[in-house]
């Protein structure tokens, strides 16, 4: 890992230093786990206690934090972070292995430059494979599907057959792309499969965690918007879309024909319905269920998921029910007595 | 793709046509997406607008239906878009690979005729596979498992040990098969593996997502019900028994020695607890959380799950507790008031 | 299988035998399933009425038990009847296939003795792995891991690079540990990858169900403790901790840089936030969501999750909303016509 002066780090993300510039950072670690030589963020709160403690030799903050400690002060501290995190650091490097022996792949699929196939990869006919692409052992690309370039697709990833992914796409370990949707028409009291004729579309810059399944469209399309990030286990149900920029932490469940907007952000264990709409820029809190519309820059938690402000105090009122009933048990009968006896 | 007349489709389907019987239909899509010389259909209100803007030669409808386009009037729509769609595309094409010389077959097991076995594909001892069994690429069969006819199993499937699978039965990208159920008896704070002897059994016509695991029995076996569809990332416990032709769509959880009826409908992400009876024809409402026995023909929903009816009315009044607080405060000042000046 | 006499059964275990101490059993069964020949054990009120009309040779109970059947009186009747499936049954064996010509195992990875490493498994760069593993088919090693001693990886587990296992670990199939965490920074609308140096750690006697997915950490590690059991599908977020011992069921998410005890219980589908901190002993509800901090030995339930005395009578009162709200309105009218006309 290369050292860097604080003072390098600082001109390297647009930062002010407050303290010593010349201060060595080798490398990047936690508020509780910093020692000399590694610098560190302060990005929430509730860490605060831990940088007066902190070994840390810098530790990189937002505008409103003065200390007497050398302080990288950043218009966005999480991301000079991960500027910093990146200089220091780098992303995963991965080994050179051009294309192994022990890789099977189609005379009919094509790839491009400078691509890294894996040992036990099958890559089937006419699949279409950009440059510099890295697929890691047992991984399968069906017949027919294209791949952008820099994609990188780990241990024993599945893509489905016509399956479309952009370039720089990132899919991580046993996730499954382009998979039948669930579709079955039930006569008589039996489902009858419905061919799954649409497909899966992952737009530039998707990540996807490990074991998620993105299903493929009935007939649109299945569509995962550009730059949008997906977290382990998630589920996208036959031709939904996703909007540009989503995030979706792992767990997330979609189901079919869901339109979301932009830049939405969605939480853990979260579950939307088919066929509804979900706005630009909408927050969902983790555990939500969706069952409506929702309109452009809500906020929204529960199940059924309301109102982020009614919510929180709502749902943090499922716990004075008992009291409530009692309190409500009692007024009827100082009604009563009332009633019988007056005031 | 196949080029028929409407009259020929209605023709297939035992539908009526209103409108243009001659009207050609090469493939199917959506109301929004269709164009000419495709058929499309109309399940949901919700799309009844665009039957008058669709650019589609055809829509599949309900009796109750009636337009000037053309119409094919069915029974059932939905299955009788399901037989036309299969007609028009055809459920998946798999090309023919025989058996892989890169596969791994065991000596001792039993493959029938005409199976196609993919590459970097193990099968282990003693295995019996049916007929016309197609295996993707890194599908691992375990000792002893036995296999009916017709089964698609796709890319890196794992079936355990002994597990026994029907005929016609589909299993998706990345599903575990057979794996140990969660079974420890805790000692003096320590949990001792119990080993799990029992089976996974999947009946005839069982479809199983991607990414799911379906745990083998600790003593009896697991069974999933002949024509049962388990859409993606779907668990079920050990020892856990489906009933035929129930749908579980994504994310659903059902814990271990749960007894579930025939034809129940589970939504995404319900969860059911162990040892509970799930009767015959249940609806379960998406995130519910089942912690009783539930009687035949019932619709329940919420965690926890009660009938539908009050569920509906029960949950979406959750909004109102913060509201309903200050009106019982406010009875109660009322109230406290009237003791001590009278009304 | 051995033959054993309940006798030799109980001497195995430290129990008493009420009845025939020399019935002879062969193997191990449900009170429902049990026949001549075979051993059971009742641990659950709810299957007491099975005790009377059970054809198993003989049962295994808790000391408040007493019949005119052979019994098995144990301390701890779950532990008992593990001990002697054990010793009736043993463990899964499996097939010595010694390394497999069909593995893919690079020249700088270490091996120690006694290994079984199956077809289509690859071994990267520098891995170094302890004596009397055993990797099935399709299994990947990345750069760095180092595994300990008699670890059992099942079919297509995907361990990433660096990630640190412990001793006697067991992961079932198409379970991934060590993936990226989910860790992105956004500036201007757009994610940026932060790289994530942490490691995934799985301490000595942890078992990983199907399909799990364990990120590594961002900076810090992500740590399972020694002896947790995890069920399928369960995600663990990056940096967090679980102290040893505990028990993780189906589907449980928990998001990042939590802290969680020893010997914790988590139910179904439980979801945790991240940066919280859970006590040890703590017994958490199937789908409860947890949001805050929670003491040592607390149980706990709902979404929010309160206390479990409280939160079942909280969250069961729920289905009397609509009536409430009705005696609410109905309060009100009465008071209403108080101030009217006096009482």
């Amino acid at each position: 890992m290369p050292e860097k002066t604080l003072k390098q780090l600082a001109d390297h993300t647009g930062g002010r230093i407050v303290g010593d510039a010349g201060v060595i950072i080798h490398s990047a670690s936690t508020l509780a786990g910093a020692g000399t030589g590694q610098i560190t963020f302060l990005n929430n709160k509730r860490y605060l206690p831990l940088v007066k403690t902190t070994k840390a030799s810098a530790i990189i903050v937002g505008k409103e934090f003065e200390s007497s400690a050398p302080l990288l002060i950043a218009e966005d501290p999480y991301y000079a972070f991960q500027q910093i995190v990146v200089l220091l650091h780098g992303q995963r490097k991965h080994k050179d292995v051009g294309i192994s022996k022990l890789a099977s792949i189609a005379e009919t699929a094509k790839l491009g430059d400078n691509c890294n196939v894996g040992d036990f990869v099958t890559i089937s006919d006419n699949a279409a494979i950009g440059s510099n692409c890295r697929f890691y052992p047992g991984v399968f690309i069906g017949p027919d599907a294209e791949i952008g370039d820099d994609c990188i697709l780990y241990a024993n990833v599945v893509i489905y057959d016509k399956t479309i992914i952009g370039n720089r796409v990132i899919i991580h370990s046993n996730a499954s792309v382009g998979q039948d949707g669930y579709g079955f028409a039930t006569h008589d009291g039996v489902h009858h499969k419905i061919p799954q004729i649409g497909r899966a579309v992952l737009e530039d810059d998707v990540e996807i965690g490990s074991g998620c399944a993105i299903e493929r469209g009935t007939l649109d399309d299945t569509v995962i918007g550009r730059g949008c990030k997906l977290g382990d286990m998630v589920g996208i149900g036959h031709g939904t879309t996703l909007g540009p920029h989503c995030l979706l932490v792992p767990q997330v469940g979609i189901a079919g024909s869901a339109v979301v907007g932009h830049h939405c952000m969605l939480g853990g264990q979260v579950g939307i319905v088919g066929h509804i709409k979900i706005g630009n820029m909408v927050k969902i809190a983790a555990q939500a269920g969706v069952i409506n519309d929702v309109p452009d820059g809500a906020t929204i938690l529960g199940s059924p998921a309301i109102d982020a402000d009614l919510g929180r105090r709502a749902y943090g009122s499922i716990q004075y029910l008992p009291e409530l009933r009692k309190r409500i048990r009692k007024l009827e009968k100082r009604l009563d007595d009332y009633d019988k006896s007056g005031p």
